[in-house]
């Protein structure tokens, strides 16, 4: 079939936007990993000027003029996913008009350190009215892409546009209805899970640990870095993905569970065709595929008890500790429902506060809750999920970031990649035998399936075809739930 | 006076290019200190699109048509600095085809690993074809910019655009004819200058001092940082400005004068106005005059006895060594007219270096020295200069990058900005007492001095008139060679 010449020259335009986005992605890596201090008045400018050239080259006339001459072409099915995902982002970013992206971009630039001070001083009130400014103009932004949707379903799908919110919900109740009681047993069981770390573990022993790690499961260091970030991310592309941790002297798991969080989401992006850089088949699917390839490292293979009968020893070296396997494991696995931050959570009490804050932001988008009475609502749902009320608003709904950047509907995303993650564990677990193979440290044949089933296919297929291409199934939380019951009624002896 | 509209349009238009090339600037900088090997075709892609963009914008109908407008606009001095930088900008771009820009650019990409493979292999030839290429490319260039004029005039405006080629080229033949006897009179001289540093200085030992030293001479680590990568350099802005070293582990003082020779580079970053940033305003003069701010720090203060009388005992607590400030004074200052290779050259000899590479691409380019006798004009003048033959093209013409980037009248600059830096030296000493302030570490009068006479005026002056503003006078060779011949006639007694 011979390729049309505007398909070309719409891939020679969107590659150099893409090109103009990862150089952003460097930025930004920079600012959170090197820059020095005081390189932000500098570094936001060019981040703004990048975002700028961005936006205009993917509603430009040569986007616009060749997705027009492609809308009867005939396509072979890989370039017609790529016209799919080109003509979905110049449709929503041509839909906004450009003031409002401005407003949109002040709006948080002046709710960031409003946040940042309301956070500090316990007081909510100092956000509330950014917050509200954010919400309104969050419920435009879904009004100029789609008057007639649901304005939080179209905030979702900048996250993840392929999975509808109301298959999201219903999995997301789901979680809801079967962990509460789950949660609820743990709180009520006796059992005493092992806890065997305490004093105080240095940055360098620590980092040597997540080193190793990484070595063992085979990163690729000439693609790749670790260092520190105040939080935790990963960034990059198929030639060169970067991961941070961070170091909790009394918490060295918090480092090393991160670590392979990170390393799950890295091990996607460079498993992304190379040949295909700067198109969509050469992207990652959206943000339920990432977080289920981090949430697959760090939960399937970094909770497990085959992955500390290989490592409790490297612990045990690092630290100069008395470390058994099972030990590690159990304190990798404690649940802790009295916690209040979510970064912080173990595996079950996490989707909580996911369930929580999605419940809250949907209320708030669609005018059912007033921004004033969010720490109240948030304070009802912490007790009634996890039996625990914060006694600040610092530690209860102004802990996370999220809202002060204006962002709603990316919560959701977190949970429904775990969900995936089990799912695509139990799909594995048909074919390779996991825990023999992480006792092992075989884990190139866990990164083959993965590449094979997810990583090689970029946007090829939209999420919900891209699970049933890699698990034979539609996506579920069926897995997840009988994973996590059946580990955890194991654990607490339920 | 009102500023006009389209001066405005302008300058924000300006802005929006500035931004992308120091966006590409902090690129450039991960590529070659942070940077994973593997990320080289992602970070080629990035650089060529911001470069395009770049292009785009600077020759775009925005600046052209509000560059008409302003033609016989009503100005203040500042604007009228601003609209003759940005004028001389988009008039050049716009000057060369865009084809022979992507040839350049793809020529230079295709001679950059023939050098690689030809310096390593000792083999002219291999690399022979390449630059007769670069230099035809060249003349091409030239042509379309300036049909008029001499072809290398043409070029070495690219990185000196104010300073004529033929004020250069007399100040280059003054250097030719004081300095060469003044070398052959150190080489005839039995004077015996200290060698107080033998054996090996680990990296970790050399990268204590040269923070200690740029903690002494007042670097702003809170808009800096200090890394290490393969050549030394320095890049940044007012907010943000980083320097690199190596560390040679025989010659512990190779980092240090390098330390000092970017701190001056970041200084003169640094200093230039905040509020002007993203406009030639707040942006560097050219190559001379940045040369001349290291230049000064690493001469005039680095190499002077006044600097190691404050600091021996640095390197004494540091290496665990009994130096003395004039031992370690001494061995700053050796000359070493038998070294082949430019960048390890000492203050004297290096201008020997750089006068043979102007000499040669300047009648390379205008067509009297064939590519193929290169080889053999480099040794004939090394011969006549520093009385020395290379022994093989590698340590011969073969040794820098620049003509594999297809950079033609790069070199003279560095030797222009020494010879400013020297005008400069004695102005400063007029006003201030320079061996007392750095004897006691006072080295905020003269960032301050420097400050006030170079980096506050961005590119409001162009070089001559900066160089009339700072000093009172025009440019000349004059002080260079008497604090040349001074300096060394007591160092080595002649």
């Amino acid at each position: 079939m011979a390729t049309p010449d505007a398909y070309e020259t719409l891939l020679d335009e969107y590659k150099r936007a893409s090109n103009v986005s990862s150089a952003s992605g460097v930025l930004s890596w920079d600012q959170q990993v090197t820059m020095p201090e005081g390189g932000t008045p500098a570094r936001s400018k060019q981040l703004s000027t990048l975002s700028a050239v961005h936006h205009d080259i993917i509603t430009g006339d040569t986007v616009a003029d060749a997705l027009a001459e492609l809308e009867d072409a005939d396509l072979t099915p890989e370039q017609a996913a790529s016209v799919r995902e080109i003509r979905r982002e110049h449709e929503r970013a041509s839909a906004v008009p450009r003031d409002l992206v401005e407003q949109l971009s002040e709006a948080s630039s002046d709710a960031l350190p409003a946040w940042e001070q309301a956070r500090e001083d316990d007081d909510f009130d100092h956000f509330a009215p950014h917050l509200e400014t954010l919400v309104e103009l969050r419920r435009e932004y879904a009004n100029e892409i789609d008057p007639d949707a649901d304005p939080y379903a179209v905030l979702f799908a900048d996250y993840e546009p392929y999975l509808d919110l109301s298959k999201a919900e219903a999995v997301l109740e789901e979680l809801r209805d079967r962990l509460v009681p789950l949660v609820a047993a743990i709180q009520a069981s006796d059992a005493d899970l092992a806890t065997p770390f305490d004093g105080e573990y240095s940055p360098e022993k620590q980092e040597s640990v997540s080193r190793d790690l990484l070595d063992d499961l085979g990163y690729d260091w000439d693609r790749g870095r670790l260092d520190t970030s105040s939080h935790p991310f990963t960034s990059g592309n198929q030639f060169d993905t970067r991961i941070t941790t961070r170091f909790q002297p009394e918490d060295p798991l918090d480092s090393i569970m991160s670590t392979v969080h990170e390393y799950g989401h890295a091990q996607y992006n460079l498993g992304l065709p190379r040949e295909a850089f700067g198109t969509p088949l050469g992207d990652s699917r959206d943000l339920t595929v990432h977080e289920s390839q981090s949430r697959f490292w760090e939960n399937h293979v970094g909770r497990s008890e085959a992955f500390w009968d290989r490592h409790a020893g490297t612990l045990a070296d690092a630290f100069d500790d008395d470390l058994s396997a099972r030990d590690v494991y159990e304190a990798a696995n404690q649940v802790y429902p009295d916690n209040l931050i979510r970064v912080e959570a173990d595996e079950l009490t996490y989707h909580m506060h996911i369930i929580l804050r999605f419940e809250l932001e949907r209320d708030l988008i669609s005018g059912d809750l007033a921004v004033e009475d969010v720490p109240e609502a948030w304070n009802e749902k912490m007790e009634e999920y996890l039996d625990v009320t914060p006694e600040t608003d610092s530690e209860g709904c102004l802990q996370d970031i999220h809202w002060s950047h204006g962002n709603f509907g990316y919560f959701p995303t977190y949970s429904l990649g775990s969900v995936l993650a089990a799912q695509l564990d139990h799909t594995m677990r048909e074919d390779l035998d996991v825990d023999a193979l992480v006792r092992n440290g075989d884990f190139a044949a866990i990164r083959e399936w993965l590449g094979e089933r997810i990583h090689q296919h970029g946007q090829r297929y939209t999420t919900p075809e891209l699970v049933e291409e890699a698990t034979g199934e539609a996506f579920t939380a069926d897995y997840f739930l009988d994973y996590a019951e059946s580990k955890y009624e194991a654990l607490y002896d339920l």
